[in-house]
């Protein structure tokens, strides 16, 4: 598949740092940053700018906040063509921590958001998009979303608002092909002036068949992680999807060579990837919190109980 | 998706075989019997069929030769609706080895055949159909047969065997979606009087997008295995598939207590799944033989050299 328009954006430090309460240290993303430049990736998401007011410096690591300083150490002497990404929570950021573009090392800065803050989500991207960065709206939790309200949704950031663009994003690695080329059809429909992307978790195995089913109807922006890190099941695994895109400017070798170095010993210490209760949750379109409490008791692999117990609890 | 018409066979044993000699224990293949049985899935494949004079049984377990007698012992006092598929290849079976089907516990024999060997492939499917058995064709390596070649097998098996369902196998998952619509609707275009059965390889984690796309487009045998073990990459993960398939007859219960019992274990002993050299071999549409070969070598984590190795060999 080549089409020129598709943009690639490795999301390993951000959606990994669910996983180790963002506290990769510098060494590592510095490493992340060079195999990603190398590799053609067009941008690279460090982290989350959550307000300090809320959270703690002293129980999370840097890449909860992705204050500038922090990440010009991050990329400083490494000439790289790979733009810069964070992400901001509705409700978590304060929005006078961010500065205009010209003053920061960051080219976009992506807002994620409920349905039902679409209102809170337009207002922070078009100060974003005020300030000179590139923006989209990222719509979490899309498989539990209602028809009548995602539609008003659509039409309200296409009307309303700046970002460039709108993604669809299966928390919970629910979705199968059908609903993702549903969606990504209803996406293209009533956003005429954006661009559509997709970020899939892979709970059922599913986030590179996603991942490309929304590349068959025409999405153009792919979220990936390097060896699918992310939080419980983790996301469409970026080396597969260099290795299915066309386009001459990817190298899947600086990854696979970051696989070897970083993220194979990286996985003995923490877990992510294929494990039944992500199924679980995943079939069942249920958060992975259920789940990621279940692995860390002694009942980690009693599966069959722990299907039983979220099948009662729907009652 | 419910369609009455689709069938699941698990083929656990017979493609996890190819891992451990076909080495599988009595008692672990009844407690995947009665899984199955339980979990009610429509076929269980047992191992090949294969003459003991190309191989020994010193050598091999006794999955590899599939006699009559031991798949008694198996199925032994468990009452089932689960019917037993066993599996030959083209030129390592002695037709005389097999009984009439009043005379075996067998219902099903598939003839696993390349493009180039389906006059030999026919004629054994029409030997097992003349004794009674169920019967297929599993056309292997099929992302690297010859368009014409594989029309001419295709209009072949539909006019002068005797066969079901015709499968497409994606020996190296090597397929992407599109590719696998194209292979499903060709095989139903031509293939009027039989189904089209989908046996898919998880090297880039497509095996059970694949499978559903497969699905989509009408095929109605589906192959799965349990915790998706089987050579290399594995296979289509038998519990998604259940998780998806909506016929009220399949319960997934019995299959994630048997994962938890007996392939969490299992998996500790003997490697399958996502692994970045199947997943390399998966991308080149190569055979996984050399990964195999680099796993079991000093170099099993050096993935770039791996892929420089695989790449430079193709010129």
């Amino acid at each position: 598949m080549f089409r020129e328009k598709i943009k690639v954006l490795d999301c390993t430090i951000r959606d990994g740092g669910l996983v180790n309460k963002h506290d990769f240290d510098l060494r590592f993303v510095r490493q992340v940053y060079k195999a990603l430049t190398e590799a053609g990736v067009d941008y690279m998401e460090m982290g989350y700018k959550n307000s300090k007011k809320l959270f703690s410096d002293k129980e999370f690591g840097v890449w909860k906040f992705c204050e500038d300083e922090e990440i010009k150490k991050a990329v400083d002497g490494i000439e790289s063509k790979t733009k810069i990404s964070i992400m901001v929570d509705v409700g978590r950021v304060d929005v006078e921590d961010v500065k205009p573009k010209k003053m920061s090392p960051v080219h976009m800065i992506r807002v994620a958001s409920y349905v039902k803050d679409i209102d809170k989500a337009i207002y922070l991207v078009n100060n974003f998009a005020d300030k000179g960065y590139e923006t989209t709206v990222n719509i979490m939790a899309i498989s539990r979303a209602l028809d009548n309200e995602l539609n008003e949704a659509l039409h309200q950031l296409e009307e309303e608002s700046r970002a460039q663009v709108i993604y669809i994003v299966d928390s919970f690695g629910a979705l199968y092909q059908e609903s993702t080329e549903f969606l990504v059809k209803k996406f293209k429909h009533i956003l005429k002036t954006k661009e559509v992307g997709m970020h899939a978790h892979n709970n059922q195995q599913l986030a590179f068949g996603n991942t490309i089913e929304a590349i068959i109807h025409d999405a153009n922006f792919m979220d990936a992680t390097v060896y699918g890190l992310g939080r419980a099941a983790g996301n469409c695994p970026l080396e597969l999807l260099i290795g299915f895109l066309k386009n001459p400017k990817f190298d899947i070798r600086p990854i696979l060579d970051l696989i070897s170095k970083e993220f194979i010993p990286l996985r003995e210490r923490i877990e992510w990837g294929y494990i039944i209760p992500y199924a679980i949750t995943g079939m069942l379109d249920e958060h992975p919190k259920a789940a990621m409490a279940l692995r860390n008791s002694e009942k980690k692999e009693d599966y069959r109980e722990f299907y039983e117990n979220l099948t009662a609890g729907l009652d």
